[in-house]
């Protein structure tokens, strides 16, 4: 894994910094999102761009197309320059400047901070042998408004993920107040039964993720499996035959005991990783 | 009401900027306070303070109160040069600059923003006359970790203030999805019953206000009133004799209007504003 000093362009300049008024620092008043960048490109980068845009639809932020592109241009540019072609890309759109309080200013900007990080270097067994999983106590709130996005008010995240330190535990599961399982803290899951895949549905809170859509949307029919989003228990997870995480960054890990429960490495997640693998080689043929 | 470029001290630096790699502006990982700045002093330091380091201790943000005071004492010794003595002052505190994801890096140092800002120049009228309330469709989302807190997760206040653009209304109820009303976008609300505050419990959603907390704990009694926090529905609002809000910056506003309801301003709401007067000059005395 290469490590190198993050590049962040602010609003087109690099290195850029974020004014204190801005409305993602006073109000978590944005969003965001995480890609993978191999090989000099960022394989998701449409279907990434296309949720960000939805995104700010929902939450009514102006934010014009070639603004975006125009990030990841110079963010590419800088690192073709530095000889970088793999790690992170984050990107994060907020409201602007704003003033004191909530009311929204008559005019608005858009801030962009598009940055390059190194990947997180993951241990190569996570994605081969898969990883623990833990219970969260933290729970995820419900708001339909806000439910799916993935947008800057991550509070309920970061307190999940500051409930364990050992490095033995990957993940944890994050529950709504009614008991059911909703995503991992920085992934979405799902379970194996029979010929089916079910994930949790989205619609009261959690994130709806890239490499989630993909496998529903075209992964799963690919790999001969129906797809269903509905209320799952922790339970049903553990009753499963296979369980796994998935993200745009870290791709597909088979969860390989959740608390006290293990799990085999199944063949349906490994064909999963297969199809996953080839997708992202077709959307890099593509660009 | 004078009016000035804001005054913001980042870390000890006038005029500073935000790293974009700052927590609080990726995931809104933090607090805010904002307070009433008059006469050069801010009456209400010691209660925002309390408030602040309390918020820091259930979050884990590792604020040093010597840091906090600092940064007061700062922006207090700017203004006193720029002659300016009444205004705004907002402190948000982040648990610093974090990696991309999640999880917290090991050491951190939190940042701290302390602004003045010109004060808001409401009509006298809000106070005398009172205000037009709506109810927002926009709903709070419960949980129980953050109830009470003034974190930097406002997505939802904010969602909220972008329903009405109207100068007639000023303020907006906010309810949780039990369609209990918890509080308005900036500010608490009351009702009067008889000799009796009602104001909504907050142990679910909803900042608890500084102005909510000293009507609560000192100014009820001072004005032989009884306060009960408990759950409370928009029709019991509309059976009320007096409806109003408060908050830090404002004081208190009478409620004149509650979507169709009016309600004439009524002497129990007259008292307390002048309780909350006279313990602002208490305060003032005090320093």
């Amino acid at each position: 894994m290469a490590m190198f000093t993050p590049i962040v362009i602010v609003d087109g300049q690099i290195n850029g910094t974020v004014s204190p008024l801005d409305r993602g620092f006073a109000y978590g008043d944005g969003l965001f999102e995480t890609m993978r960048f191999q090989a000099g490109q960022l394989p998701l980068w449409e279907q990434h761009k296309k949720r960000l845009l939805y995104g700010c639809r929902r939450l009514q932020i102006p934010l014009a197309e070639a603004v975006l592109s125009a990030h990841r241009d110079a963010l590419g540019a800088v690192a073709a320059q530095r000889r970088i072609d793999s790690g992170v890309v984050k990107v994060v759109v907020t409201r602007g400047e704003g003033g004191r309080g909530y009311a929204t200013p008559q005019v608005l900007e858009p801030t962009v901070v598009a940055g390059l990080y190194p990947g997180p270097g993951y241990p190569a067994d996570y994605r081969r042998v898969g990883v623990r999983v833990r219970i969260c106590e933290q729970r995820l709130s419900s708001n339909t408004t806000l439910a799916g996005l993935k947008h800057l008010n991550r509070l309920e995240n970061v307190l999940a993920r500051r409930e364990w330190s050992d490095s033995d535990t990957v993940e944890g599961l994050m529950l709504d107040r009614d008991d059911y399982v909703i995503e991992a803290t920085a992934s979405n899951v799902f379970m194996v039964d029979s010929k089916t895949l079910l994930t949790p549905a989205l619609h009261r809170c959690g994130v709806a993720g890239i490499a989630r859509q993909i496998i529903i949307e075209i992964l799963a029919a690919r790999a001969g499996l129906a797809v269903r989003e509905t209320n799952l228990s922790v339970q049903a997870f553990e009753r499963a035959e296979e369980v796994f995480l998935c993200n745009s960054v870290n791709g597909i890990w088979p969860v390989a005991a959740l608390v006290d429960k293990h799990y085999a490495r199944g063949a349906v997640t490994a064909e999963l990783q297969r199809c996953f693998d080839l997708y992202l080689q077709e959307c890099m043929a593509c660009h």
